[in-house]
């Protein structure tokens, strides 16, 4: 492999001569070999959008020259059409709060813009990483933004999929309104409810997650881009500082704005930690729906055996037709392990210090890995869990028949105390309370019909569902 | 003790005479010994605040005779003015989904009512705890309520504590503009800020978590009373139904509306965890704060020394005129338990099964302890550590002075390779950057002592602190 | 109130003057309210243990005086007895890394040496509190040492508790073993197991559990004591620093040593990291039996109805006649409980910086609380659930027979394709696969029936349990 | 691409003609495309291990005829050996407990075989994966036993790098023992110590984290191999279950032996939680002495400054000559991440139900990201930040110098009041303890001198650190 010498403050360095990243990203990829992934394509985008709306900006205010901005702006063009992606090297978790990450996206535009304008590789005379592509930036505003940039190309992706889900659910709540079922608190058999109220109710939870989710979304558009090293614009001519969010908003499409103190928002890291709670609260919802399907389909003979989940697949290598709830087990690790990437976001926000929160890497990490998991675990639940469900609807209707549950009814008419008895009595017969009821002569056949008429017990039919834009 | 005998479907318990509970109370303090702590007032005054708005709305109904219910609201009213606390026996944390809780008020109030009525305690044939005191309710509605009435009348006061902490922080921000020190990146000498910076800086943090509380409030105040034991109002009159939010508001207060489906709201707790995740970002911001006035006043000799804070207590057993960091550490720790008590209220909310989550005690636990300890936490930092804090304004000039971040201005003119190289010949030659420069003539002296201007340095002086109406 | 007044360097103060306590408890009183709660008795008796040994090892090198030694040693001996405990007023949660704590400690037990020999209270002229009670000592070695003690006293009662329930569970497998129901993967019907199975499986676990505890106790042996301020014993004899450790055993009846490197040990808190994981897998096995008892009994009717936990209390306020699985259920929330503190733990342990961990008090609160909700939650569990549980054995044998997990059985002889065809016609068909198999002369009625014999199916019946001396 | 049809209980379906997977494969990749990552190759070699092992297994009890037995093994060999990698194509986090990671295995070696037995692929007549590949197996013990085998795998390659970590303080410690500094707790001055001490310390920390590991990794070597579905061995020959892990050792080089309790191993995943945990711990001490890096080598001006570490990189996009501590922020995020796994593995294992746990993919991948974190992060730290520290000693011996804590040594002297006071007025004079001291005649020269003698103060040269062999 050809080689160039590249050097900087601490020392000179082999690169390899095609390269268009140059000595620290180098540095960067020798120090942190962690994961062994790369920083995803989404960072990368969001970190070359922000060095083209700087050069923009930085042409407009006069500093650094037209042609060297118009260099920069077609390298960048070019990386966001896909090209010289491979010269992204590094791996998502870094020491040095992003330093090597934005280096390397300053030395592989310095190398193409300077390409451009016909030098060599490795030259940086003309097109400097730090003088002219960062130039009026510091990592310390960069990367962050760069991490709200991609987080909020990520959101929406979540949000659609959290849309279908919730349509999904409405929308089988309707298919299985008329399926009369116990209901059961602590798990014990309660009171009647019908199959459509379970998936109307998942689906009220599911809708405040979205709701919620689009508060955060809000959070994330303030961005420290301008407050340079430490917040207080050291470096960036005020114009900069004023006209740099509109630029940013051209290029990315996002409404970003600035922060109302950069100082602060250049060491709190607080809006990421809202974002990774609206998530956890997300993978609570989630995992909680996962478990009543895996309940409600339990059997298909000894469970509960009220639905069936699509058959997805053999579930078992060893016992012949066997149908595993496969789809919600893998909605359930995906909330385990967003719920656990909270921690980590939790203790690296919490562990900044002074002006500047360090740990910014890790925490992008693991918000990317927690929304990518939710998108597609979302999207496997909807497609391959949810819409396909059915219902038994004769042994629910068995299951309510034979349950005690049913004794509540009785309560306003012969007291708690009578009725407990009676369910007790019925339990040791084993006869159904309707049964009992009628045998005791505690009710007429006709009063006891209309007590047990499934919309006496379960409550009104709801309205339809609310269209999504209401979400 | 004398004694009386009080049965229910399990069997026949024996009760103090004097005791105005009854025997579920009994089997809930025999069966929950967990913590050795007993229901908070708070959660004992929700409970009873919510019978007292039954009985009035049963009444209303027509369902409840007018003397049992002015009965009822009058042994709740006692209750509510102090009376009777000792009644209320039962460990915070209880299995049965909070039914002993609901038990212990409806028996005390009825043993109490009954008593108003002239009847001896433990004879409910005038007012039965389960069928006049719980008179269309269960405690699948009443006892999540409550917990939300509790929460709701604790988070003023948090929040009137984090309005203060933000004005101290405010204030001191005022009091220190002129203080110029050394900003820090990573713990490394950066670019100098003004301490006023540092501390408008983190009461915008504060601000922040200020208006998110307020939109947690806000969703709690939704609650599913009205829905009896699943959601579906089984044996709950629709008038009673329409009508308890209006009744509820009255007794408490607070401005508490129906759920939009009541199934919903009776099985999933994710408001909660909403609240639990905003009291958790408080926590990050407090201990982030915490953690920096520890490091800030670190020394006073072999440390950084900037800041000295209020000398509490003597600080050590052992070594004699040591002043620590007490305030900052206890809300170090504060933060550590809300924090883990998060993790707690997490799990405890995934693990709701079908119609109810039986877990909601641990949670109400859990979340009484992080708002009283963050309340008190604040008080003891805003009165005991922030308002006291001091600036060593002369060892932060010559920090600044001494430290070679200076060298980052030069960067426009000479480029970042040049500055680099004279950083590295500054710290080898143990002279300032400012020196060097001058010794090399890279600037003359009047440009320099522009560029180190302390408002060229470290940006405008920020205007006069928003009012607190503007949080 | 009387009052005295007292002076330290911070400045005078009025005490109440009949308080056995002075000047620093009072500061650390005012300054840290937090929790409402006080220091358990553990720890105050731990604390004066460790008094009580240095003023007797400080006589045995001639830095006391006999008569002050012996004072401060009756003193000591009067509180472990039980007096002057309302003298302890500190919350548990305290800035200061225990120095609150630990002068409270030593200003009682000067105040009442002192009064011993004659002297006021308020007069330390004769015993100071930090120069005889506090003499060779510092909180840094006192405070973490009393946490070891009192957690080591703590744990045996827990470790007790988790035999009586291994215990328990053996003698529920042995009961239960001839019970044959059917085993269920990811919540589907697998293959059969006997109940016996199930609770010995169980009992496993927990005796893993127990196993990893005396693990912990042993790392929770080695202290700091004789470390003083940082680990280098300054202002402690040699003599003193290798006799402490003696001293303590006799006084605490423990078998504490000292740790290998004293500066790591007062810098280092891993051990309580590593007791409080202990605790969290401790929560982990019992939350999964308490999740499992809970699903087992689920029904009586619509659920898996294969057990019942004895009736505790009635199980609703307004569903007559329901009984729920209280106990279980309060398990799993102290488990919940256990594994949110052991996030605090842990993150106050990472929090420690250079040669002192200041938030050690945290850690210990959260220590007792897992500890004692572990010990009261293991009783309640034993005695109120587990030793009362009976199984359903005809409804489990009548779901062993309708299951389709029977056909597992059948592959070796016939293939696994061959049998899933099988298995989905039986449940298409609605009839058991024993019939099916009859009906379609897969095997002649003696082959069937032995394969389908208990023990062929689940395995030999287990020996004996293993008494409880070979945990 | 040219396809083949194979049918399932669920279907048919059209596979790449040249895979070597099958449908079942082919079914779990569609259903689970959670993190865009594949099963890692240590988990393929130890599912392929698990096969030959049976395959030689079944051989020996004469079920499975010789000529497939060996084309199995030597499929599997040529596995092990490199190839047909690609053919594994599954997500690491998956449904259905593994199933269709275990079929990803069996179809695979099942082709091979086949096609070594001059068989087409697709044609399962001869060697089908679930009759002969995955004979006498169940997914739920080969699954678990495979994660098992993998971690097992990766540990000592942690340990590894444990013990260089170890040993590289442990040479810092003698390197730099007599460098005397202040040491600080609650980051306040306190009493001298020796720099050599600060690395001793923390490599007693990192000793008892390898002796926790290796206590760990011997729980992890009991498997539930032989249990087949859920403990019971069915389908399995006694032979077969005797003679497994004999074979399993011979395979995988591992003392693998079988658990006590096959039903509790299949249903109880404790010991990865211990493992996570013990991991958790590590990652504890490992992030507090990165704490401490930072905070000694703070500065280079403005903060501690004791310490340089190793300039492995440009620390700022902007701020030129600025060195930040990069590889302890890496080492710190590292920490962080593992700490969230720890909360992901715990759910997961808190989860389980009955007799599975069906959750097990997510604790392999993310036992497998903190076993590989760990490792790669502590290479970074030992390599290129601990060996390469050089510390400040003028500065540190002028911090002693200046510092108040001197007085503590004064204190069995003269007594804490009296020591307090001197301390004070040592502060607000700005003069050293040691001038002050003599200037008020209250030593004379030699014995203060003597007393603040580095061995005096900071206790006796520490031995020769003990041989790593030691450990």
């Amino acid at each position: 492999m050809e080689t160039r010498v590249e050097s900087d403050s601490i020392g000179r360095m082999m690169i390899p001569q095609e390269a268009y990243y140059g000595v620290q990203t180098q540095r960067g990829y020798e120090n942190f070999r962690i994961t062994g992934r790369r920083m995803p394509a989404e960072m990368v985008e969001s970190l070359v959008e922000i060095k083209k709306a700087a050069a923009l900006m930085n042409q407009k205010t006069g500093q650094l020259d037209k042609e060297v901005a118009e260099a920069i702006v077609a390298a960048c063009d070019e990386i966001l059409a896909g090209a010289l992606r491979d010269q992204f090297i590094l791996d998502p978790i870094q020491g040095g709060a992003g330093t090597s990450a934005n280096m390397n996206a300053n030395e592989v535009i310095a190398n193409r813009a300077s390409e451009i304008l016909g030098g060599p590789r490795g030259d940086y005379a003309r097109v400097s990483p730090n003088d002219q592509v960062n130039m009026s930036q510091s990592t310390n505003d960069v990367f962050p933004t760069a991490g709200r940039i991609m987080l909020l190309k990520m959101i929406p992706r979540l949000v659609h999929e959290e849309k279908r889900l919730y349509l999904a659910l409405e929308r089988k709540a309707e298919e299985l309104d008329d399926v009369v079922k116990m209901g059961r608190t602590q798990l014990q058999d309660a009171v009647p409810i019908r199959m459509g109220q379970t998936f109307h109710a998942y689906a009220q939870a599911v809708r405040r997650d979205i709701i919620r989710l689009s508060r955060v979304e809000k959070e994330l558009l303030s961005t420290n881009m301008g407050g340079t090293a430490v917040g207080t614009s050291l470096n960036a001519k005020p114009e900069y500082v004023a006209g740099i969010h509109q630029e940013l908003q051209q290029v990315t499409g996002l409404e970003l704005v600035p922060a109302r103190d950069l100082l602060d928002a250049t060491q709190n890291l607080d809006s990421f930690v809202s974002l990774s709670g609206a998530l956890k609260i997300q993978a609570v919802t989630l995992s909680k729906i996962a478990n009543d399907l895996r309940l409600l389909s339990s059997g298909p003979k000894a469970g509960m055996g009220e639905i069936s989940l699509p058959a997805r697949q053999n579930g078992s290598s060893i016992m012949p037709g066997k149908v595993n709830p496969v789809i919600p087990e893998v909605v359930n690790q995906v909330a385990f392990a967003v719920m656990g990437n909270d921690f980590t976001v939790t203790m690296a926000a919490e562990a900044g210090q002074l002006e500047l929160n360090a740990f910014e890497p890790v925490i992008f990490d693991r918000l990317y890995d927690s929304l990518s998991m939710l998108t597609e675990g979302l999207k496997t639940f909807t497609d391959h869990c949810i819409q396909g469900i059915t219902a038994h609807k004769e042994r629910c209707a068995k299951q309510v028949h034979e349950s005690i549950g049913l004794v509540t009814i009785l309560c306003p008419a012969i007291g708690y105390k009578k009725a407990a008895d009676l369910a007790k009595k019925a339990l040791a017969m084993g006869i159904s309370v309707k049964d009992l009821v009628l045998a005791e002569g505690l009710m007429d056949f006709r009063t006891l019909e209309k007590a047990l008429d499934p919309h006496a017990m379960t409550g009104p039919k709801r309205e339809k569902p609310s269209m999504i834009r209401a979400v």
